[in-house]
């Protein structure tokens, strides 16, 4: 099957707008149909051995988003104290989440136990399965920008307050809290870009011919 | 910006068709105007804080590449080990590598200490800057099958034979080796699935509602 001209600058047009939101949610709820769709792209996302460790548990109940965003503001208070003088400032006054304003959380999960202990191509490193996970979340999240739909990944809480108020088993293994909806905006520049919090490294610079090259790390 | 439906429907093409290529590379060489769409589609991926932790190795040596591909054999053996009965000899059957094969090989990288040692979102959960990576890989391998170029992740291989040959320092971490080229075809399933080593999941059976439901667990 092949992917044409316009097919391919549809791609790289969702992956340049694709953006980590956190503001901007309204409150119009996602359609089944549309998160079907999203859901579906991760599922299709490659994993290792075909395992396809992932678990999706969907969070639209208000009271268990006030859990989880007490859970973020304890682990900020602890982040913060982790920047000095001006950036511990900034730090605070930057948004990043968006819990209680995004109609729907996806807790995204990883069983590395199955489909069998031993899978092809996590025998030498057995990390294989946490990022086939993340495949499918960064497929989840072109999907959801595909459907103008805005996506965050919420990093800053402990996986313990996850694993406790959304009830998930000690086995299993958590990836990913994030946050959609749909958004009065998407914005032109990864907002940390935007406030000049750090800029955009140029590309070349991260690339290397045929071995590392010394004078670029 | 607005995405069209034309231009979702794009998205979803190419994420249903890519595939994690083994076999069926040609030897015509990547052009470096694909090359640099692939790795800049890359470098847009999110990363944790903005950090955009990532360098990319290019090998096209064979040298490095017969290096590499002796890697990934001892490790094969070591794998096979770990099989049991008719798995094994089934095991052994499946290419799961196209090192020399491939045109092009690119080794991914985790600069941990990028951009100072804070970064904001990996303040409570350290591993978000390997995750980072790997969502510039997963962009990687749409923007290569949107480009018709096939691209595979090989994991059978230590992670010390990479750092060795690639002259990697010991600051970095080493997240994929990938292999890309043209092929011949893209298959039309995985071809794990499609030689009955495992089904495709149930997506139902993975969507949970409120919390863990203990009767998927």
């Amino acid at each position: 099957m092949t992917i044409d001209q316009a097919e391919r600058d549809a791609l790289y047009k969702i992956i340049y707008s694709r953006r980590d939101v956190r503001s901007d949610f309204t409150d119009e709820s996602i359609s089944d149909a549309v998160l079907s769709r999203i859901l579906s792209a991760g599922h299709h996302a490659p994993s290792v051995g075909f395992m396809q460790p992932w678990d999706f548990i969907l969070v639209q109940d208000e009271q268990t988003k006030q859990a989880i965003k007490q859970g973020y503001e304890q682990a900020s208070i602890e982040s913060a104290q982790q920047f000095l003088g001006s950036k511990r400032t900034q730090y605070q006054q930057i948004k990043l989440e968006g819990i209680l304003e995004a109609p729907l959380g996806i807790c995204v999960t990883c069983d590395r136990g199955r489909n069998g202990p031993v899978v092809i191509g996590r025998t030498i490193k057995p990390e294989m399965d946490l990022y086939s996970t993340v495949c499918a979340i960064q497929n989840m999240w072109l999907a959801a920008r595909a459907e103008n739909i805005g996506m965050g990944w919420v990093s800053i809480i402990h996986d313990e307050v996850l694993r406790e108020v959304l009830e998930i088993p000690k086995h299993i293994e958590i990836i990913a809290y994030l946050c959609l909806g749909h958004v009065s905006q998407f914005h032109q520049k990864p907002e940390l870009e935007e406030i000049g919090w750090l800029p955009r490294e140029e590309l070349s610079q991260l690339i290397h011919h045929g071995k590392w090259q010394k004078s670029k790390s």
